[in-house]
């Protein structure tokens, strides 16, 4: 029997509608790209987005169309999310950081029938234009004044095609499971792939982390999302934030210490999100400049694990909390955050940080399980580690075009790629990549785990676990090395260090040392590069 | 173009899964029927709920049906819910302290199939039991111990009807807009009807009442749980607590200051949500007894309006926040909570005090309007009332079997019958129900805000306002009073008393005294039976 509730489709320009009339003036300020620093408000952004959504609809875009936008955090890319997706358009945001011809082939994949760029990147417009002949509007968001002059066809600048639309533009009304928005994952082997999310996603998603447990945001709050709404969404901040009416501070292109603590101090900010650079540089900042934070009471780590002595420092030394956190593009994008449960909260603070230090527990609304290899599950003991699937409404089905169905078990579950521990409280703890893992005669051994032991030599300046193909063991770890300048360092020197810290049966096999370990364009280390470095390599008997 | 995530349907049993999981060992605490306090987790209520869900299976209850529970809050009345609910039936919440008569009145038009009952209405579950054929199965809440000797047919003990069932049982599977619950209204007026929500009305609404800036929920929070699962669905607390993880205390049927105030302490109770008895029984208890409660954080009073005293009472001498809160069962049921902004914390108390005596903002989730008769929508300017209406997907779509379609407008907004006015701020302010509205000359009079006035008079033990119609005006106010006894009073005197404190055209054309105002099973006052009582009255030229 269906029930008799009323049929309101989780739309997200609902959201914004909702911040610009019970938090209409409260502010979002951006460091623009301009220059100045740029304040406006919910309600301000809510009419310009239907500005927005009116000029596209007047130019014939509409219902599936993707619209790229290629920007740092500012009030007009969100205005971009809000006035694309309020016609059932799909902003889709592209990475800056990577290299021009990738942005140019996910472009290309998505088939983008419009750009809109920060005038930052226009010598980088300039040159993929020529190859996106599909894209038959690009917008510069800025305003006539600051109007590039470059050699890029059907340029507008964005302030000029507002003045096309109109304040009052009536949203488009579609079904929530439209699609909202497009990122490729930047992904170290194959192809980029694009998760295609949903308004339902999206708007649960931001229920989600704006609960108390989650991102603990309030109307009271002033956030500052580091995070960047061209990767992985900005955490849903783009969407939490106008929910709940918190002020929004936005970066821009300036993430350095200096820059960040400015805002913090200047903006009174009280929550932010960010990876661990942008952690490590505000804390380098402080202790150079002797400055303090005074208003922030929670930051939100994740993009990668924040080291157990980074989060140590930010709450005994600044006072401020941490919540380490875990997701993927797919995911919405995030899955896991790591807040105190009652009975942690009673621990010791040196076994709080134990807890601290894993990725975090479940939000609701997020299945997790840990498989081996014919996806039978595994203990949740915190020792056991197996292949990490997830499940729920802001995870991802499929890939945009149908690319990777290697991910989508059967049983609708996604497979994250990474390897990982669930504990009895419920904290997930990620050991390695599964593409990364060494298989050694039917266990795994983590390659990160090793590399993590191996850093603590005080002559290693990076390194690498790579498996070696074996004939009895199938593979065998290989350890490759890069020695700080100056240091000098061999074989057995390594080995003894790592000797008695795991598992006898972990030690690699051999030593490799090298002058520098590859990295992708996001910095992540290229596996990839090494294993075809060292395919050749045999190891000793 | 739909978008790729995961179709991961709304239901709520996936609420007490991921408790069970996440918060396995988290407490819910019950002042038991029987007398003990009786202790259970998470975990074993989900087991037990499988179990029961197992047995209503196997005895051939399936989706749709109505199963009724006759109950006060319990960790048994829990499991009902999520039993119920996971084979696709429905929980009917029937509220014990409406007349037999009504009662049976509600399951009859429900067709309930079966009927759970707590022990203390044995001998009403006896009375009606003849009028309810529908009804194939009783069920009482106990175990054989106390199975009560009554003259009742079908009749098993909850916990042997739990031992017929399997705690692996797998919960069925189906749209996330099957019917979950229903729930009657008591209504002053016309016969009672049925608001019939959804798995995805109770889960998003969840996902709204443990908000910050709603209920503040944390998993480290100790909720009790005045609010009665009988009424209004608990204000969601049987889904959100879970959802998060708080801890839930229950205090069965005993809800007077004594016994509160032993829960609060004793459980260590950080929020709790009830109507304005609940927290007057609970403050004369604290002054009589000398006594403190010390962990309590935040109060949510609903349900009826609180008065600024009784808030100002608790906020200033028991240090506890006070978040005033409006909503009706058509609203799953909460609409508004009165968190302040920003920007009202930085107001004098006082101040803060006006904003936290009205009815609160609306939820995300929540859309709200007042408009005029001709559904036009009036000015948010915190003067203008007209009706209240609301739109959301927690918000009934119709009734039950079609009663009482004319509270919904054609363009999908509910009509909440009450009168109101919004604010800036978007504090909403209820002024009266609409049926009680007195229309002067096309303008309306709030026959609340008279009344209001008209009880600080101190000879008057109650007052109520009703409209006697007027050939030119269409209505005027008539002033109908109850003295305190040995009281005297005339009504020169009760209009001067009146006089400068009301607009002019808002003063009643007469006063009428009588020895009682009449009052309904739920202890409102009973216009209707006023109107009948004054329909031949002449107002004075």
């Amino acid at each position: 029997m269906r029930g008799l509730m009323q049929d309101w489709p989780l739309l997200v320009h609902k959201i914004i509608d909702h911040a610009a009339l019970y938090h209409g003036d409260r502010e979002v300020v951006t460091r623009s790209i301009e220059g100045p620093i740029v304040r406006t408000t919910y309600r301000q952004i809510a009419a310009r987005a239907r500005r927005l959504a009116g000029a596209l609809d007047a130019r014939g875009f509409a219902l599936g169309d993707r619209i790229a936008t290629l920007a740092w955090n500012s009030w007009r890319h969100l205005e971009c999310w809000y006035g694309i997706a309020g016609i059932g358009a799909i902003y889709h945001t592209l990475n800056p950081r990577l290299h021009p011809e990738q942005i140019a082939w996910i472009a290309g994949h998505a088939q983008d029938r419009a750009l809109f760029f920060d005038i930052s990147f226009t010598s980088l417009v300039e040159k993929i234009a020529p190859s996106l002949p599909h894209v038959e509007l690009f917008v510069a968001l800025t305003d006539r004044a600051h109007l590039p002059a470059a050699n890029i066809p059907n340029l507008v600048a964005y302030e000029d095609l507002l003045a096309e639309g109109d304040g009052t533009f009536a949203w488009k009304q579609f079904d929530e499971n439209t699609a909202c928005g497009l990122c490729y994952t930047s992904g170290t082997t194959g192809n980029p792939k694009g998760g295609l999310d949903t308004h339902r996603s999206n708007m649960l998603r931001a229920m989600m982390i704006a609960q108390v447990d989650a991102m603990n945001i309030s109307c009271r709050d002033s956030i500052l999302a580091v995070v960047p709404m061209f990767h992985a969404n900005s955490w849903a901040l783009g969407f939490a934030a106008p929910m709940i009416g918190a002020k929004l501070v936005m970066p821009g292109a300036k993430l350095d210490g200096a820059s960040i603590c400015e805002l913090i101090e200047s903006e009174k900010t009280t929550i932010s999100a960010g990876v661990p650079t942008v952690w490590f540089g505000m804390l380098q900042h402080l202790v150079e400049s002797g400055k303090q934070v005074r208003h922030m009471k929670r930051i939100v780590i994740g993009g990668a694990a924040a080291p157990r002595s980074m989060i140590q420092k930010i709450e005994t030394e600044l006072g401020i909390e941490v919540a380490h956190s875990w997701g993927m593009t797919e995911m919405s994008p995030v899955g896991t955050i790591g807040t105190l449960t009652a009975k942690l909260t009673e621990l010791p603070y040196p076994e709080q940080l134990d807890y601290k230090a894993k990725q975090g527990r479940a939000l609701f609304g997020v299945e997790m399980k840990v498989t081996d290899d014919q996806n039978r599950e595994l203990p949740r003991d915190g020792i056991t580690f197996g292949r990490l699937k997830v499940r729920g409404p802001a995870i991802a089905s499929s890939y945009f075009r149908d690319e990777g169905l290697a991910s989508f078990d059967d049983d609708g579950w996604f497979d994250t790629g990474d390897v990982a521990t669930l504990d009895a409280e419920g904290y997930m703890s990620i050991v390695d990549r599964s593409k990364d893992v060494i298989k050694s005669g039917g266990e795994w051994i983590s390659s990160v785990q090793i590399e993590n032991l191996a850093v603590g030599h005080p002559s290693v300046a990076e390194a690498a676990v790579i498996g070696i193909a074996h004939p009895k063991w199938n593979e065998r770890p290989l350890l490759v090395v890069a020695l700080k300048p100056g240091h000098d360092c061999c074989a057995e020197d390594m080995l003894g260090f790592l000797s008695g810290k795991i598992a006898k049966w972990w030690m690699p096999d051999a030593v490799a040392f090298v002058d520098e370990i590859p990295h992708t364009a996001t910095g992540k280390i290229q596996k990839t590069e090494l294993r075809a470095r060292f395919a050749d390599f045999r190891l000793p008997n």
